[in-house]
């Protein structure tokens, strides 16, 4: 019998040549902690944060990004300014990139510090709080 | 002044082909309703699904998939057999792919119809519950 359970998004999963400095960055991002578990680091939501935050994993893998890829992650600043959220990711490592994006679709686009494409979101869809 | 208010992940944005079709199986797999939102579908989580779920927006692009990609989501039964939702997913349109796996990481890796890696982990992180 095919069960009639869904599944949830529980984690989002990132291949990474550099695990510390990327786990430094995508901690400090998201304010998750930092965890190793048999070398490959977790980070997870803080306690405060929404239950069902997806956790991170970092995959080490020798092999370098190439292209742009075909799924990211979009971040959203619940309770702050998008202009000051995007110095302070800048300022933790991340870089704008152009992705042909034309400016007014509500997101700026970034790459974390080995280039993987993430955007920060202006407003979150208008049916999900937070 | 840089905030110090930190970002929350709150989408996964994936580049598809035939956004119907994805729509069609990624609402599915997690149980998210699909909103059409100028074309692009937008799949919302259910009321019932923890506040900090993520929504998933389907962009439509020409390019086909190529190689492994570099991040996925892993997907957890919060209430449910990993082998019978396996066995779910692969019934709307997943198949069993390697990409390396010894069996015996605790997960399990499916492709959604256009090819993109995902896993079934078969259980979260300790510190995260649900």
């Amino acid at each position: 019998m095919v069960s009639a359970v869904t599944s949830r998004l529980a984690q989002w999963t990132l291949d990474v040549i550099d695990s510390r400095k990327m786990a430094l960055f995508w901690s400090r991002a998201l304010g998750y902690e930092i965890e190793h578990d048999g070398g490959s680091p977790h980070l997870l939501p803080p306690p405060d944060a929404p239950p069902g935050s997806p956790t991170v994993w970092l995959q080490e893998t020798g092999e370098p990004k190439a292209g742009k890829n075909r799924n990211h992650p979009d971040l959203h600043v619940p309770d702050g300014e998008v202009d000051d959220e995007v110095e302070r990711l800048i300022g933790l490592g991340a870089t704008p990139v152009d992705v042909g994006q034309k400016g007014d679709e509500g997101f700026v686009v970034l790459a974390d510090p080995e280039g993987n494409e993430f955007c920060l979101l202006y407003r979150r869809h208008p049916q999900q709080a937070g």
